[in-house]
């Protein structure tokens, strides 16, 4: 059995809609909080169980497709031939265990390396970015429009916070000449202010789980993505990732260029 | 005619909500926007009208009141004595004019430089944060708990990006001294993270009617407020304002004597 991609979004759309109920029901109850490497770095119960949830969907529905993820239930890939798909159950986990908001679910299908579908959805907020090459990008209903094509001083960047703070990516260089720039503290609420048009950029060293579905939608929208040194992502590795607009991006390189002494 | 800090509020909430429509429908059109010190620091026709209606509806409420307002249709306020009000009409015009998004409008009233009644209202959300020292503080009609007495490592702090990157008032250790930061740029949205017990404090630089507001708000629930020596703030003039719990004010202190050799 073969979905279209039409078909296979409008299934995985509902995945998303039974994980927001789990989550939402997951949080009237005391989390299960623990430390992976360090205090900022959290997992929880519900992280875990999303994460299975999405796994045996995939598994029942794609059986022969590989699974990247963040808590461990996926596979170990190693090449992007044929299906993989990325899940992040809960992206910003500091943000759902500390302000019960703006965290994210988000999950990607790529197929031979190129982007199938992706998926990003604002619990809280309910609302859910989505999409892909053949279909285009969509906000819940709404077909997302064209970006304009800003420059830096035009427009809001987003980046990691933990990365400005000890001067990875020259972010304060590219913060300051930025119009402004905003700590969101997590990939896929960035990302959705990035596809929504409402910042021009957002730049953060990541996990593939953390930004394969911001880069696919980004792809289809026609934003430039690549890693610092403007390089095509190699999907299986953390990764100092760019998306952006490609005025912004061409800025970002030569920022970047000029502090290496390049 | 002496209004009850009860029926000052149930009347100032219906101001928000025709402010609040004059907003959205002000958005349907294209903003007219200038730079008033650079591209960082806008105004535009929304922020001069609702100010403009805020103030024709303050002076038939109270003729006799003062008005301290960032567009300039106030007064020329020397001192807190009597009834003092603080208009933002458009806190966050950055975001309002990028974003569409993450902006507040704001208003305070002090007598006698004590906080009677305040309101934060995140425009897009349809959410208002409320009240005073006689009422308590509500987000919409749900009263807000007590806040946790967090220390800085135990939580996320908000802070301005411009005052972080430019190095000032010790952000960048208060940043890495924290769980995490944020940066958000709108006070009132910042302050409101800090009501929630989202966030366990704000800091940054600015006007009056930036922070009369929150720190109105703040003060009711307990948490401490101060300029970023120490000391109370003075109510007439641009100010480094520290909002948080009491154990991170505590910590936030240490760090500032500490950098400055004091």
């Amino acid at each position: 059995m073969s979905l279209t991609p039409k078909q296979l979004d409008a299934c995985v759309l509902v995945w998303l809609d039974e994980a927001r109920e789990q989550i939402l029901n997951a949080m009237q109850i005391p989390l299960q909080v623990s430390e992976k490497t360090n205090a900022r770095d959290l997992v929880t119960n519900v992280d875990r169980s999303i994460e299975q949830f999405y796994v045996q969907k995939i598994q029942h529905l794609m059986p022969n497709a590989h699974i990247i993820s963040e808590e461990g239930y996926g596979d170990h890939v190693e090449s992007m031939d044929g299906d993989v798909w990325f899940i992040d159950p809960i992206d910003g986990t500091l943000n759902f265990v500390e302000q019960r908001a703006e965290f994210a679910t988000m999950l990607a299908l790529y197929h031979d390396g190129e982007p199938v579908c992706a998926w990003i959805m604002d619990v809280i907020q309910n609302e859910v970015i989505h999409g892909g090459p053949t279909l285009g990008v969509f906000e819940n209903e709404q077909r997302l429009s064209k970006f304009e094509n800003r420059g830096l001083a035009a427009g809001l960047i987003v980046v990691s916070g933990a990365r400005l703070l000890s001067n990875q990516m020259c972010l304060p260089e590219i913060a300051q000449t930025a119009l402004g720039f905003r700590v969101y503290g997590s990939a896929g609420i960035s990302y959705m202010h990035v596809l929504q048009g409402r910042a021009i950029g957002y730049i953060s060293k990541m996990k593939p789980w953390d930004y394969a579905p911001g880069v696919a939608l980004a792809k289809t929208l026609g934003l430039s993505t690549s890693n610092i040194d403007g390089n095509a992502l190699n999907m299986l590795i953390s990764n100092s990732v760019v998306v952006s607009t490609p005025s912004a991006h061409e800025e970002i390189m030569r920022i970047e260029k000029q502090t290496n002494g390049v």
